[in-house]
């Protein structure tokens, strides 16, 4: 059994999702992302509707407990962005994401913020994407946020570690995203994470979603984490999310 | 060299357009369908951006060449519907795809015949969609619609066409959609439809998308068409969408 915490299902077909099941995937959280920016915030509305509805009956159709999680992803944030925090406000949710800063402009710093205080509010996990570029230094950022907001960091997920920020995230409490695909971590290095600072906060994932996908990322990588794979892999993902 | 001018490619994973390559279709028509019916005008006018840039950029990194085909599947009316239709008509398409009826209510009749009219004026090929259910019946009121407006039959695709509503679509001169698909034709069906009305007009597809798929339904039935293959599962689909 693992959990793969971090999947875009909506790029992926059923088979896909057969796939990761047969390879011994039996939990994912799936996030939301608009693939083009969204031109209306309801464009995101009906999204996450989508996510919580259809997505999770599709998985259910393969055997896949998933748990959806809702949000703006920073290269996606629509004009009127208000209107979707609003409505992220007043309704009931499991998780967000993907959220987070990719080039921490004021927008993005705002809806950011805004999801992080309901999320304060609802106490929510979110999983907080970092991205390729500048990341140590909007890492740095993105805690800084947290930090200000006095943030719990059981309920933060800061994902896409990699050895430019893993100091960062280790020492501030927070659970550490490991994803092993394409342009992120290779096994090896997801291994080297674990073994360095430890089981106890690491939780592996694979991203995948729109593009080239290697699906079964988190149950191979499993094999070369030995005895760390049962928290890696699926408790801590499970604590995480609270499911 | 196939054409499946029947296709959600929003329901399908990277890797499954990639089997659909290999297995012989260079060509696709990708239709829009959201499969939550959606809160807001607003999702489907992003919806046809995402499809004509987004999917389009997908089927290109597996070297297929897609047409994108928009519009409002009858399953899928949003509330003001007219900001739709509005947007429909204010901009530049390929095709219209899915539209038509499933119960045939008046909105539905009102959305549809919204759809031809436009149509109409910028000569597009629509590809109209027939139900599971009282098709013989639906279908016949989806003929008067045509008929009423003197829509050109041309660049009418009457799609999911079975022995129940084979005659009525036939003797109108329209193009024949062959779904070969579980629980619409098997291929043994639509070699036999093709053989009882010539393969002038028939137009073979597979309607893959969300659900459980054969994402090689076009050219596995083609091997079973034999000399008609050539113009059922290419010519005719390209001549249709005027490519």
């Amino acid at each position: 059994m693992f959990f793969d915490p971090h999947v875009h299902t909506e790029g992926l077909g059923l088979s896909e999702l057969r796939k990761m099941r047969e390879s011994g995937v039996t939990h994912l959280c799936s996030l939301y992302f608009y693939p083009i920016k969204p031109l209306f915030p309801q464009t995101l509305i009906d999204g996450f509707r989508k996510l919580k509805e259809f997505e999770s009956f599709r998985c259910s159709l393969v055997d896949l407990d998933m748990i959806p999680a809702v949000g703006i992803h920073p290269r996606c944030i629509p004009p009127d962005y208000k209107t979707v925090l609003e409505h992220l406000e007043a309704n009931e949710w499991t998780a967000f994401g993907e959220i987070g800063l990719e080039v921490a402009s004021k927008e993005e710093i705002e809806v950011f913020s805004g999801h992080l205080m309901i999320a304060m509010e609802k106490d929510l996990p979110c999983i907080i994407h970092t991205p390729g570029r500048n990341k140590r230094e909007i890492t740095m950022k993105t805690l800084e946020i947290l930090s200000k907001l006095n943030f719990p960091p059981e309920i933060a997920l800061i994902d896409h570690v990699n050895f430019e920020n893993l100091d960062l995230v280790a020492d501030g409490g927070y659970w550490v995203g490991l994803t092993v695909q394409q342009g992120k971590l290779t096994r090896e290095e997801a291994v080297k994470i674990v073994e360095e600072i430890g089981e106890e906060k690491c939780i592996l994932n694979s991203d995948v979603g729109f593009g080239e996908n290697i699906l079964t990322t988190v149950p191979e990588t499993a094999k070369m984490l030995g005895k760390s794979a049962k928290k890696v892999c699926f408790e801590n993902a499970k604590k995480f999310l609270g499911v």
